[in-house]
């Protein structure tokens, strides 16, 4: 692998959103590379947010690199796992911020998957009212799409990401070599949020995908690398003209809803979030299929593309009205009213709600075995 | 009472943010009416924030009040005190939130003093990445200084506000009514923060305040007036400048470093907020007289003045080094050095070090019964 990827360029995208605009690296060998690092901001202190299960692989690396531009670098560990991404693991972030007397300036490095960066980045939003932090994405889920434009949140027992900030990083690092370490079904989920892009924004891209899936399950350097690029320069035109989710930036949301709620449902870890994001866009695509928007060959070629990523296509029995539950508190809601990114047309989405018997339908359709 | 404060005119003062700007109402008769509301983000859920104790005497009211606006108001009631201002009471907002299904465009009011408004100003930062919000105080300190300005926060054990965010409301409204039923401890308290802003800011305030001292532990309307509209003045000008404290605002700090170790210190909720902030601009004067700054007629005339408003001028027994460590996770500290706002000259502020002899001694003579 180092000896092919060492052939890919480097690459930049940039978030623009006026000063808080920032760039996404993508490339090999970048935890290594002091050079990668030598726009963060200046501090003498720095923290590293990571777990248990990256923390051996990665932190020591990414720690002496660090050391050429910050005096102390600290590193937390965190639990591993969607299960604790919640207030007492937070907590632990700031007791080491505290413990350490780190100031204003400390700045945060978040280094692991898309639980890791929504931590830290919460904490960096909410340590001394704000203070700079980057993302060092480590997990394919992360690289595409969680790193990406500055959403930060913890759960609640009530509801998927419901405590939070909209809270930009100075830089995204996405090392491709450290997708080499990722299990098997961390990469299926990766693709999930991959796969998401082309329904949504871009059909091309789907066509590039179910002619490259089985390289991107075999992490072929190049083919990584493309899905990893092309899908940053989605979410940044998307974030770049609805920071805050307004309006356009919900389509991101695709397959979401059905999503939190089957993570909900099931108990946060039980799938990870790709898979339920995976199974989540089954469902919208049924759901855009029953009111009439795209038809059925359009949905059975994404949901024949999710399978092959290997994820799970049939949905879990929690019962039709533990769904409508779990969706009434989904953040796209607005006066008790769920609603639902759609596909309008391929390559295209828009939020709406549907009519309850059409969401029923859907939910039992899609939790029968096939 | 309410035949004199009928005579006082509704005042305005502008918060200069661009697209935060908002306004802050003082006048009375303002929960009842309204005409106050008008402008507020339109909803058809509203959540009031209060405490225990304030809930009783207006939640109702102003519920009444904002049903004209709003098809549902909540009330969450918290704790009441400094010593809950903790994850455990903000988590009682997300409850609420969320098992009443409130949405992203729920507007919180946050009604009671500091304590509240920062709760209730964190969890509309936070819920869904941020709800509208309405500070509506009803202390002295919350309307001349916490309710203004956009910080909110809550305490670890370890500091004072160290988890919390810049969100600016997007109302302000003092209704001087609600300072009849304050305790007097309270008013006291209010009146440090009120007393403050003379000798960072405004030395005609503080002459104004020498000779108004007992009209305001009298709750005299016109004079309680001028005192809110004054101080909501001169931190509207300095907030206008420098939202997020990257210089000039921390100058409102003044006597919060010490009073923030005293809080820590004695355990939170001890003596109020106000009391540790009075107690330690006492610290601070004293500072910057030993720092050559000011001559010590000037530190003992603004003491003079803290001690008519009822407040306490010897600093608790902690000892000089706990005093010191509680001062490093200061938020103004840089680098490990803790960093004072000081009095230069008269009527002018400024952050800087100061030597730890120099602390030491001030701490030790502040600590003497007189």
């Amino acid at each position: 692998m180092p000896a092919a990827s060492a052939t890919l360029a480097r690459h930049h995208i940039a978030i623009e959103l006026a000063e808080r605009s920032y760039p996404i690296v993508i490339g090999t060998g970048l935890l290594d590379d002091a050079a990668t690092w030598a726009e963060v901001p200046a501090s003498s202190r720095a923290v590293i947010v990571t777990n248990t299960t990256v923390a051996p692989l990665y932190a020591t690396r990414l720690g002496q690199t660090l050391s050429r531009y910050h005096k102390v670098v600290h590193t937390v560990a965190l639990p591993d796992g969607e299960e604790h991404k919640n207030w007492q693991t937070l907590n632990l972030i700031f007791d080491a911020l505290l413990r350490n007397a780190c100031d204003r300036k400390t700045v945060l490095y978040a280094l692991g998957g898309g639980v890791v960066g929504d931590m830290a980045g919460f904490a960096a939003a909410s340590y001394m009212r704000g203070v700079p932090f980057v993302q060092v994405p480590t997990t394919l889920l992360a690289q595409v799409d969680s790193s990406v434009g500055g959403k930060t949140a913890i759960n609640h027992p009530l509801g998927k990401n419901m405590i939070g900030a909209f809270y930009q990083p100075r830089l995204v690092v996405c090392d491709l070599d450290t997708l080499d370490t990722l299990p098997v079904r961390e990469l299926s989920a990766g693709l999930a949020e991959v796969i998401k892009y082309g329904p949504i924004a871009d059909m091309a891209f789907l066509d590039w995908l179910e002619k490259n899936i089985d390289a991107l399950k075999a992490r072929q350097s190049a083919a990584l690398a493309h899905a990893v690029r092309r899908s940053c320069e989605i979410k940044a035109w998307i974030v770049g003209q609805d920071e805050r989710e307004a309006g356009l930036r919900a389509i991101l949301n695709f397959g979401h809803t059905f999503g939190h709620a089957i993570e909900a449902g099931l108990g946060y870890g039980r799938w990870l979030h790709g898979e339920a994001v995976g199974c989540g866009m089954v469902m919208a695509l049924r759901l855009s299929h029953r009111l009439g928007l795209v038809d059925g060959a359009f949905v059975e070629r994404v949901v024949a593309l999710l399978g092959q990523a290997g994820l799970p296509i049939v949905a879990p029995a929690l019962g039709v009205d533990r769904y409508l539950e779990l969706m009434r508190v989904d953040k796209k809601a607005e006066a008790g009213e769920t609603r639902f990114v759609v596909i309008e047309r391929p390559g295209s989405a828009v939020v709406r709600t549907a009519p309850e018997t059409l969401v029923r339908e859907v939910i039992e359709h899609c939790c029968r075995p096939t």
